[in-house]
């Protein structure tokens, strides 16, 4: 797999060096001031004290803090009274910030792919070389990346995607997990019933009394006290709950005013469920987020259009996959080369991917 | 407005009078007895000390704790150790429950629109008479009701729409509003600067570095302190929120994992959400979902079919309008006949209907 | 109503001053000559014997036969032998073809929705000023116009967009229909049983044994031998078809392999069919196309995107209405600023229509 | 592969026995009596001179002449003055006619089902059983039956499910294709520049001046005369064209007032295109409808429920597939057991088959 280049920007010309230093100003509690800068998902530069310094671990909609010199993003909800918070809204590099927005774009691939990306993907789109690409980058990441997957309930409402997934974690091609109550309640329901809200996952029949399914096995859970407890507890050894814990993959469950039960490990503070999440995008490599527009968005936020890794720094690439060609293209409007839409049953996906890897 | 008349069960006869009372086992630490039985969205009455109770101000999927001899709806959640929970699960009478479901079936409409409601709602299903009924039915709950809404943030990205839920607020159609923190600030940003994420709301013109009109706004009202300071600090008198603020007139804000800011007013916890929203629902009379799957499908899982008011026992009218008649059928499969789907923009759902009432 | 105003193009200066006469080759019996010039939306023009002639009442994808010193377009399946085929596929004016792409672009209404148009259409964009732009072409037109309307059968499933539809016909809002044996159909089964596909389009009951009426309407139909003599054997003053045969509005009903029937002006071969609707699209200065994809894409080729009027030239405005953003888009994604796209269900957008017009 | 087991009607008992004799009425020239019979999807018996036989080779929504003392179904518009058409609407037995609705019925499977297939199709249905069903039954067809398939364009726009549909046809899993000109064209426009409108079908870049490459390709074959003549002068050997020429499978394409061209093979006459596909539905064993629903409803009308094989009465399997819930339940909601509808991608759904054949 070659990744695009990384340029490094040349800040050893106009107007990077006569640039002032970047110009921050206090915080309130939990409020920025005014004129606040806002972080981009690309590579950003702040000039302090004369230095270009990047900033690390980025992500868009922040604002960054200065402290001891160095630039940190910080989620503006999190900001303390005194933060000394960037401001201005210039971004060329003369108000001292600086964003890398053609970090990767004289790589060939990618000026090639300049029209394409501004088009919405649709059903008719053709997906060839999305899918050959996606197996290279998942056959490099699996050992030299940080892979995370957003799965919406629907995978795991099939027999055949609910294996495909189970086995993808097994096979080390999952780093961690994003999802919510509805994902986990259901995989747990199918391990312990085979069923999906009270009908075979397979057969599609109605178990009698089947809709009680799905309440009992949250019950179960929690009078287990955990997940991991539940699925010992009960010797369950399918799906995609049992392949996380069995394989020691991280999963972060968060809640949602949608949710029954929860399940004990559902993180009920929204809030503190985006921190546990960008724990994990701080990492991210490749993102792929299947059927799912409420977590992907909340993923896609959170994640830059690229990381730093022990081989430099590389795109990370995002892939939505949706069978609405709006939820796909939310994201994907967001203009990154390096978010992939494909607009098709995350069912079909995961087998497809399953059997290519 | 003429509803469908409610059928009092009738317990003087078999297998009521031999039942035997309800059964009930302690609950654990937030945790059930494992033959729990779970609530429906039909009025459901239990046999207590050989007398037959119904349950007041039901949901469905909650269990039923027994107190000083009444019956009380409880969310799994939410039962402390030792509750009595209502265990078993037949439904007919015959165990001591007995689950009303054809309270309003002999209504002779009613039971002629019974092939109808089980056919899932598209993009070529005839409206015109659910538009008339729901005049009819705003025109009395106006009065005598409680008319919730749940809205998505697309209600606030037109010009006319905006407008429209905002006249139908001051003209009282409009007892609570349910909605996210994009809802709220969409409609707050518009309030300000005229935008929504930073295109103006009628010629759609991206205004110059419009993307920050959006989080900055969300400063604003974090800075001031609550929407209605904020309202008050700018002199804004636009909107969905202004229109609430100013006739007093309750919302619930409820936070997701998407949320940028939050604004002050948004509950991050969403099982606290869930019991915010909950008050509001135990007291509807007809609920209007426009364009969000999230809080329409929280929302229809705490309603029931029916409400009691001062004029007795009649339908909770729940409409769900969408584009997506996925996302309609969604609410609408739940099997009530009074879940009523409209596949269309809400744009001109609410344009409609603001002209009509 | 103000149109953006059409630029002539000035051909007194160069590259159009020392270009060459446009080239030719004889046509073969419906083929081309390999190299042939296809026409595109905007106006264009031909040198001929040293002078610049506009091309008249052009469509694009299609070829330019020179006869007597004049451009003519011309269908590629139309071409006899011998025909003068313009070939050559540079348009800039150096080889004596000249598109004038930009005719109206120094307009700054439409320089300033530049952006806005290269933006696919969803269901959260705004459509406020899309709406009152149409009632002013729509009120201008009514008089000074040619309204050409392409319908799907679900306009007629509706109660009130049925009536909504015939009253805009009855007011003068339609110059021209076109559509499929199904509108008619459904529509003249409404006038007759109000019903389509036996489903009543206002209570949405199922009439007994009611699929016999959509069979049955078309029996009539062909026994009475025209769709005016049936309306007026049985009396019949509702609906689409009555309103166009009332007002004498000419309407192409062209034929498709799902058709029942057919009725009696249905035109069976499809390529007869386009000769019949390019003589009204050749007149067209406003086409609104309603939930069918079908006809809307054969009206969309067949439609230029300037018209000329006893004012001058202008533009011709295409509106798609459909509740798919992928149908919607198709047609919209041709790239002129002319083409309006509206993701809405169409009763809606007929009713609203009718009420402020 | 084991099909539902067929069930002969036992016509010695009431009130069959009792029962009179058909009764009919003649036709006027391409008209009906009024009282005329409908034939529906399933087996149908009729009585004549006091026997009753079965009508072959039946679809819906035809009529029934009785002549030699045998029924034969014939569609509304071939019926010709004097034929003696089948008149009166009870269909079961009392009066010489009977719908053997219930053909399969007593089948274990088909009962189980029963509840499944009334629901529509979603995003969230469990496609793993349908597609084991269908790979059990495409082994069986193979050799024993007679497989039609009918594609939108969509199956030629991606590299991989082009040739996924090619390899099928050449595997003998095709005995007959159904298109539009717009997949022929666009699969011959792959043939020869390896784009689809101009963009590559593998790496989706725009080819310079490529929009003619669709017009070019048509003109080409115009001139050629015919496409296998196409693809001899040119030798071109991939795609879905390519496979039926070499393979001698044969196919219909059917026009439509949205092509360009035509290709030589279109048949432009709608009600003749009918009357070709109907010669290769009446023997079809399974249909398998992809990403069209123009063609795959007309398909859809002209394909009973059952069909006569050497081994005897069997069900007919229709598969839909589309990304459109709307679409695939249009032909899912006829309400029979025997059409399956798979809400997906059609280039993944046509990799995957490929793969498990």
């Amino acid at each position: 797999m070659q990744f695009p280049t990384f340029i490094e920007p040349d800040f050893n010309r106009e107007p990077f060096i006569s640039a002032p230093d970047v110009k921050t100003e206090p915080a309130g509690d939990g409020f920025l001031p005014e004129n606040f800068y806002a972080t981009t998902i690309y590579p950003e530069y702040f000039k302090i004290d004369g230095k270009w310094t990047m900033l690390h671990k980025s992500r868009m909609d922040c604002v960054v803090v200065i402290k001891n010199g160095m630039p940190n993003v910080v989620e503006p909800r999190r900001v303390k009274k005194g933060d000394e918070v960037v401001v201005g809204r210039k971004d060329d590099g003369r108000a001292g910030v600086y964003v890398h927005a053609g970090c990767f774009e004289d790589n060939k691939e990618s000026s090639d792919g300049a029209f394409v990306f501004r088009t919405g993907q649709s059903r008719e789109s053709s997906y060839s070389r999305e899918y050959d690409q996606l197996y290279e980058i998942l056959k490099n990441d699996r050992d030299k990346g940080y892979i995370v997957w957003v799965l919406g309930p629907a995978c795991v409402f099939d027999y055949d995607s609910r294996n495909a997934m189970a086995n993808l974690i097994e096979k080390g091609y999952c780093d961690c997990l994003f999802a919510g109550n509805a994902l986990a309640t259901h995989d747990l329901e199918a391990a312990l019933f085979n069923t999906g809200l009270g009908q075979d996952i397979y057969s599609k029949k109605h178990v009698e009394n089947g809709h009680y399914n799905h309440l009992h096995t949250i019950n179960l859970v929690r009078k287990a006290g955990s997940i991991d407890k539940f699925l010992e507890k009960y010797n369950l050894d399918t799906g995609v709950m049992h392949a996380l814990t069995k394989t020691k993959t991280p999963f972060v469950l968060a809640g949602s005013i949608r949710d029954d039960g929860p399940l004990p490990e559902v993180i009920g503070n929204v809030y503190e469920a985006q921190n546990a999440m960008r724990e994990h995008t701080r990492r991210a490599t490749t993102v792929i987020c299947l059927a799912t527009q409420l977590h992907t968005i909340a993923t896609g936020n959170m994640t830059p259009a690229y990381c730093e890794t022990s081989d430099g720094i590389r795109p990370v690439y995002i892939y939505s996959v949706d069978i609405s060609e709006f939820a796909v293209n939310k994201l994907h409007d967001r203009g990154s080369l390096s978010v992939k839409g494909l607009v098709t049953n995350i069912q079909d996906f995961l087998v497809n991917l399953e059997r290519n890897l």
